[in-house]
């Protein structure tokens, strides 16, 4: 290959580093925060989320306000204006030490585990908080106390080149009544009154599936939203777990030889992996050849990518104990399901756990018709992942495929332009989102079948209680054909009868038929 | 609020800062590297469209070769194997002390800059080779050169916790050809014989976006695909432009104001923005009450919030200029889909440069009927974005969203299953993706309005394509009835006249009828 003329050496080329900050700064289109409509929604819901990860992980039943108010208008865009966002909840908290990075670092936080919560990447309120700022040059004002003595109060900016927040100031309260919780408040361009209707919806699905959680919404003309709970019971705090040998990679077994205390193999395997004890860990080792009082330290390149193949081939491993996973359950889901659409048939199918790459998951399908069901041209379709409702870019998601290709939907007597409305919650320890948005769930082909299979058997149910419907309906039109018709019959026959007789009650053969239509409904 | 009972505080929360190339390894889904099949392809294209980077910016026609070639199988799952991938170009080379980090570091490149290029994250290479570090432990081979003396070698990993490429060997050898370019090699786990269809398809639509390129791909089964080029001529090599006022937020004020040279706003406003000269300056600070000898390092909070507001309000700016842009060309996008497809009709529309954000873009949008193109449900549509074909997740894209409610379909005469192919190239400093992955584009209004009209431009097209087609169809007809009639006519009225006379000749007649429409045609 020669060299071309008019060519210019790349001497002059400018390499640079830039932070992770500064990235989801030039691309904040990733993170769900495109446009001024699109913006105040992915706060509003990050920040949301956040708060009921804060209470959930430890059982505290979610009371959540927050408020949107108006600033000022008179932006470049039509209606777009500046807006005071305040959030409180009463989680957890945050201890003081980690407050300015939970909320001017990214990719810093208490998300970076396995186990279900709504939050994955580390991200979402930290890109609300750089939003605001970008648009409004302003702050953010955090309070936070975990219950002790004091609550502390910053107020903060990020320093996006260097990826660093920047503390502007700092104040200590008293704690006089032990309250823990936080309250973040920051200003943000935005367009609320086209978000507005999604911002409502994310409302009313997030309170479908978070029945035990209280949610109180001022809006910016003064509306108050109010989704009460319509439970006390709580669902069981998601539990960290350990990686699962089918989910490991070859840094994973780094990461693991780095830090373990383990001297030998035996030991390795049997205090590092999900649902791997003494007895597996020895069969392991014997399936691959591998002596057991070996020092992990020991290994060898090639020996830890053997290690990776073997985990992945070998059989005997347990599958991924569910029991970290906190799902809805078939009551709570069907309790949301009836307070917000009323349906005259809803059935909920908690599918077996499964996993995926050594995940955890388990999927909850459900399927109601009619009430305030919409009629769709191809079934209304709500998606949850780990209680989150997702509400864009339908199109791409894994079940929205799924109902579109079914094909033999006559064998359910079902028709896709029925009042049917499908649910499909997703509940994982890694939900494989495809956008950081968190708008759409990936082809995995496990999630496909589980979800694939779930949709088949509700809809089985649905057609069953279909069919039902036509049957009733046949036998009630029968029963009043008789009803017509067999007083007649009995004149009739009297009349013809040649010895004067009296007209026989035909009531109780009424009463007969009208018992076993009802019994076999 | 009351501190709830069985609530264990959160000092036992562990907070955690990761690096990128951490958070992208444990997120490997957003950046397309979800499964083995999707892996694969996934490194092709990013490492392709590296190389098409590297000579496009120089103007160095592609001469690019890549080579997979099968390592070994017995992987976990089925027809998972382990590969080679060596690619080869003649682009640009790198200047040797930034190797290391182009390679071993994420969110470090060449590519954070307003200018129109394939690569706009500076990640798909990075995961490339992290993706066959995490699953076959091997390290990358990079050779480059800029065309001076030396060729420089490195062997190098990525050490992901840490974000810094560690480097295992380096070599120097002479570079007595004065070669120019870069070749990467290194191992990773694929699904190969699942994928080769997309990546396939992907080649040849990046053949038909770039017929200056030479490109040749053996893959493991040792077939050989080569995609000439079919013309010399280069695209200009895109330019670099200042930010446009419309795109500014107040951390691109701020941030100007750190590295300015200038001490009145005069030459601030002159000197740093896209098509703003002292004219235009001048009339902005008096627009926007803001005494021109002021210094910028002046400017306090307030009043950088106030010039990022009359900046986007002043209707003075004149547009982003297109000239940065280097669109394909309505000749050699007609080109290459002629190459591709044979289409009985083909129509180009090169729209004019409009901008969103303050990011020039030019849209070229093309209609194809007949030949090879593929009756399809709902048209083919052929999506692409800075000369990359975009393959997955067509279904959010907003080009597929266009077509799909787009609903006046009759009045073009056209049916959504006829044998049509719809083309959208979306050219800009910055598309904005709606993943990492590069897979979709986001509903960018501006974007929005420019792709509708050039569809039903060149739907207008077509419609006139297909009613002549249809009127020559009818003259067709017409004259095969004369033909069949005519000389009937012409016996039966020579066999009627009273006087014996020749029958006469009627093809003059004919061949007039004929030219006729070949004329109209």
């Amino acid at each position: 290959m020669a060299i071309n003329k008019g060519y210019s050496a790349r001497e002059d080329e400018t390499f640079m580093e830039i932070s992770p900050a500064d990235f989801f700064y030039r691309n904040r289109d990733l993170a769900g925060f495109n446009n001024p409509t699109r913006a105040i929604y992915s706060a509003i819901r990050e920040l949301l989320e956040n708060s009921l990860d804060a209470c959930e992980l430890y059982g505290i039943p979610p009371k959540i306000f927050f408020r949107l108010s108006f600033e000022g208008g008179e932006k470049g865009e039509p209606s777009e204006s500046t807006y005071l966002l305040k959030i409180m909840d009463n989680g957890s908290g945050i201890p003081q030490e980690y407050i300015p990075s939970a909320f001017g670092q990214i990719l810093f936080g208490s998300k970076y585990k396995l186990r279900q919560v709504r939050g994955t990447f580390g991200l979402g309120g930290k890109m609300a908080i750089l939003y605001g700022q970008i648009t409004t040059n302003g702050t953010a004002r955090i309070l936070s106390s975990i219950g002790k003595r004091e609550i502390y109060e910053f107020n903060l900016r990020i320093d996006i080149q260097s990826n660093k927040p920047e503390i502007l100031g700092r104040r200590v309260q008293e704690n006089k009544n032990h309250w823990h919780g936080t309250i973040v408040e920051f200003a943000l361009d935005g367009d609320y009154p086209r978000a507005m209707p999604k911002i409502l919806e994310y409302l009313q699905q997030t309170a479908m599936v978070n029945p035990y959680a209280e949610i109180v919404f001022i809006d910016p003309r003064g509306r108050l939203y109010r989704f009460e709970s319509v439970t006390s019971k709580m669902p069981e705090p998601p539990k960290e777990v350990l990686p699962h040998p089918y989910g490991c990679d070859v840094e994973t077994i780094r990461r693991i030889i780095n830090v373990t205390t383990c001297h030998n193999m035996l030991c390795f395997m049997s205090k590092h992996f999900h649902r791997v004890g003494r007895i597996t860990a020895q069969r392991f080792l014997d399936y691959a050849g591998i002596d057991s009082a070996l020092n992990p330290e020991k290994l060898n390149s090639d020996e830890i990518v053997r290690i990776v193949q073997m985990m992945k081939s070998y059989t005997g491993f347990l599958p991924p104990d569910a029991s970290c996973l906190s799902p809805l359950g078939t009551e709570l889901l069907e309790a949301g399901i009836m307070k917000e659409l009323e349906p005259e048939f809803v059935y909920i199918e908690q599918r077996d756990p499964s996993a995926y790459s050594g995940f955890p998951f388990i999927i909850e399908v459900g399927v109601a018709y009619g009430g305030n069901t919409a009629s769709n041209s191809n079934f209304t379709l709500y998606r949850f992942a780990n209680k989150i409702p997702l509400l864009y870019d339908e199109a791409s998601d894994i079940s929205r495929r799924i109902l579109n290709e079914k094909k033999d939907w006559k064998r359910y007597k079902i028709r896709p332009d029925m009042p049917i409305a499908f649910f499909v919650h997703v509940c994982s320890t890694k939900v494989p989102y495809k956008t950081v948005g968190k708008e759409y769930i990936a082809d995995r082909p496990e999630l496909e079948k589980e979800i694939r299979n779930g949709v088949n058997s509700v809809s089985r149910r649905l057609s069953r209680f279909l069919s039902r419907q036509i049957s009733i309906e046949h036998e009630r039109r029968r029963i009043s054909l008789f009803k017509l018709y067999l007083p007649k019959i009995a004149q009739f026959s009297t009349d013809l009868s040649p010895r004067k007789r009296k007209v026989p009650d035909v009531n109780p053969l009424l009463d007969d038929l009208r018992r076993y239509q009802e019994e076999s409904a």
